[in-house]
């Protein structure tokens, strides 16, 4: 039931936009345009009293004047007009409505929290749904509806319900970056009707979805969510970042979404429970995202490292085996082929962590990650890249190249999982002229683009990581 | 006496290059060029017996065939030629070699142990101070010496003493990015002479570094280094990178740079004892470095939060209260000059973190920032920024340039710390071309410029003023 409402109000085959407006500078304009500008094929109307045009497009001065029916309103409207403007949704067969409107709960004023519950009623009392109120609504790029400008227009597997909708366009911009593609975002406010646990059995359902990851500062109803999860988590992963965990975050929550963000602790031993994967910040959330998008099921700790200096090999021995990895010596059977093939090297010496910048050949280079993702002892590989060695930049450039042509390559041969870690640097507007942050994000961009995961540290790909392997461990021994 | 050693090592009017080399593969080729392209002062010798010219200089077949006298000596002969070489530097009164050659102790081979000892015996005997073996040596902008390309010509604060030569060509080029500079580096290897207590004692000292930084693997004399340590931290802060933390990490690092990496309890306990600043990953380190580059003395916990969506502010009051800062109540008095500025804005509701959407007027931005600056209940000020509103690309550019435009003016302005959190992301090659991108990197360099420290994510802004703020609150008792 719960299903296909949600299904219903992402595909809705018309939409009305209550409060729609030509100042760029309110979210009536905004909502119009983001239907208009990303092409959603159904029928716009625009509501507004005082135009007969908007964006040139036919504007209705009340909902009751729209010809057809209306599956779908996003609502602008000031609280105070909410009430009334339901009253004309009933005889237009309106199924939902995504209310952007706030002030309400939110605001801790008594009579604002009376008036949102009048709204529930009447919404009830209607048979119609509410999204938010408080809310940037539904992004569904298969159906042109959108919550923001510059969302990527591809779907993807990833559906996320965010009580937050800043957060919910930010994480979408920069998850983006790593390649992740959704299949539909809702940010959801305080979700007064429709709620966290709803949108999580949709999106455990929704056979579009394959990882599902949310946003939440307090549940509606603890409890069933709980439940919801413990039903999710065995055919999807869930990944849930929870603020509202300190004593000023709980303050915060409530006065941004109402939210009763409830005890930390029981929180998360719940959600532990219940086998959520439990994120602690948004840039974790995006290197969990990225790990079960692109990577298949790990079993195994048995880690093999190749590149980066020799320094970097320390440290990235100590994350690994700090994140619970095992970064187990170097087989003897692929000692024994590099002695075979070189053995003018220290071979006795060369180790897991492979120091690339050792190997006096190119050919060799290759070889090694070869023979380590064919190698069954690993069960992953980490490709550490990084332009640090003390070359020119023709040399740089040829060798950094050269590197990732391999792991391309190798990647698209093996069914082993293999990982990238590269930072791309926190750049200023002049960095986009250096030959070498150019070089990193060219070749970052062939990762991506190749299904690689990519992940700007050591500690945050370890991390994640850890995070999957648990994940699917414990999937496997249910 | 070590620092008369040091300084000079510094500061050669001379320098020959021991296995100046052609071939840009070769380190002999780039040690010779980083002195060329960057304008060393002093004489350059280049030393091969096979070259008459190499890049356009004079090249001797040995020391002895050198003119003049020879301040330091750049080598990169294999370790087998090391202890001859070392029979011609007396005449010319080298004082200083640093040894690029590797493949000694590193390797754990007993003739290579045996062989760097000599080495060290000799140079003993010759009163020739040695930096390395197995290093990069040094990076002096002043003075032209660089061991590697891009790294920044000017100067800056921040001495370092780095175990590994990529991380530390790494650790510059992404600092550099924050606006952090450089007196001097000097990456060491295997310490076998010069220790790591030596370049300690010697940055303490001068008087053109404020601000230390080391990445450690072992140290050949922890007991000295923790006293080094003890007289160090009142005068300047020290932050230190332990790696070999863990079991592979600890025979990764004998391997790299033949470092006895002790028991990291030992080191850790006593490294807090004695006021070091401890940073887990590069990354941290990073942000530790910025901190103290860019920020006075902060001696207090009460932070007050501009900008960002309503989620970003409950997100950041959860991250700095979790890093045991008081995100503190709206202080009355600006509640009350709120209301009589904006009687119509919901004044009893704003709080602290200030969430800007709320605030219809963008004058009103402009002092709520100027009101928080002033207030002295808030010890520092964090700005919160991002491009996640749903605005378009003009709206968005003009309110991203006006708050950027605010912010430095009233920093400048302004004793009270500010600090920004502000994601570059993690950009592709295509993503240059994006306005939203370009504009955030445009942004970020006006306030880099304007010294004012970035951060790219809350979680590690709220990290890194907490280590600064135990400091500082150190040093106060002491």
């Amino acid at each position: 039931m719960v299903f296909e409402q949600i299904e219903s109000a992402l595909h809705p085959r018309s939409i009305a936009i209550a409060g729609a407006s030509d100042n760029p500078l309110s979210m009536g304009y905004h909502f119009l345009h983001y239907l208009i500008d990303y092409g959603y094929p159904g029928d716009i109307y625009p509501i507004n009293h005082n135009r007969r045009l908007i964006s040139g497009l036919r504007t209705y001065p009340t909902l009751r004047e729209v010809p057809g029916p209306i599956d779908y309103v996003i609502c602008c409207l000031p609280a105070s007009r909410v009430l009334d403007f339901l009253e004309d949704c009933p005889q237009k067969k309106v199924k939902t409505i995504q209310l952007f409107t706030a002030r309400l709960s939110e605001t801790g004023d008594k009579d604002a929290i009376l008036l949102e519950n009048q709204i529930l009623k009447k919404a009830i009392e209607f048979g119609i749904r509410l999204i938010g109120p408080n809310c940037m609504g539904i992004y569904h790029p298969k159906m042109g509806i959108y919550f923001g400008y510059d969302l990527p227009e591809e779907s993807g597997p990833v559906g996320m319900f965010f009580q937050s909708g800043g957060v919910s366009a930010g994480f979408i911009r920069y998850a983006s970056l790593q390649g992740v593609r959704f299949s539909k975002v809702i940010s959801f406010g305080n979700g007064l009707d429709f709620n966290e646990s709803d949108y999580l059995e949709y999106f455990t359902q929704d056979p579009e979805t394959k990882v599902i990851a949310s946003y939440i500062e307090g549940t509606k109803d603890g409890r069933r969510f709980l439940k919801t999860l413990r039903q999710a988590t065995p055919l999807k992963p869930v990944i849930v970042l929870k603020s509202g965990r300190s004593k000023a975050g709980i303050r915060t929550a409530s006065s941004h979404t109402a939210a009763l963000a409830g005890s930390q602790n029981i929180w998360e031993s719940g959600m532990r429970q219940a086998g959520a994967i439990q994120a602690r910040t948004l840039e974790e959330m995006i290197d969990l995202v990225v790990s079960f998008y692109f990577l298949p099921p790990i079993f195994g700790r048995n880690v093999g490292i190749v590149g980066g200096s020799g320094g970097r090999g320390v440290i990235s021995a100590d994350e690994w085996e700090e994140a619970g990895f095992r970064v187990i010596p170097l087989p003897p059977e692929i000692r024994k082929l590099v002695k075979e093939v070189s053995p003018e090297l220290w071979w006795k010496w060369i180790e897991n962590p492979i120091d690339m910048s050792m190997l006096p050949d190119y050919a060799l280079k290759r070889n090694f990650l070869k023979l380590m993702m064919e190698n069954p002892s690993f069960d992953f590989i980490v490709a550490n890249l990084d332009t640090d060695a003390p070359l020119g930049k023709d040399e740089m450039i040829n060798h950094f190249k050269g590197d990732i042509d391999d792991i391309v390559e190798i990647k698209n041969k093996s069914k082993k999982p293999l990982i990238a870690v590269l930072s791309t640097g926190s750049l200023g507007i002049d960095d986009f002229k250096s030959w070498r942050w150019r070089l990193i994000a060219e070749q970052k961009t062939r990762l991506v683009d190749n299904r690689i995961p990519v992940y700007p540290s050591l500690s945050q790909a370890a991390s994640a990581l850890n995070h999957l392997v648990e994940y699917y461990q414990r999937k496997e021994t249910r």
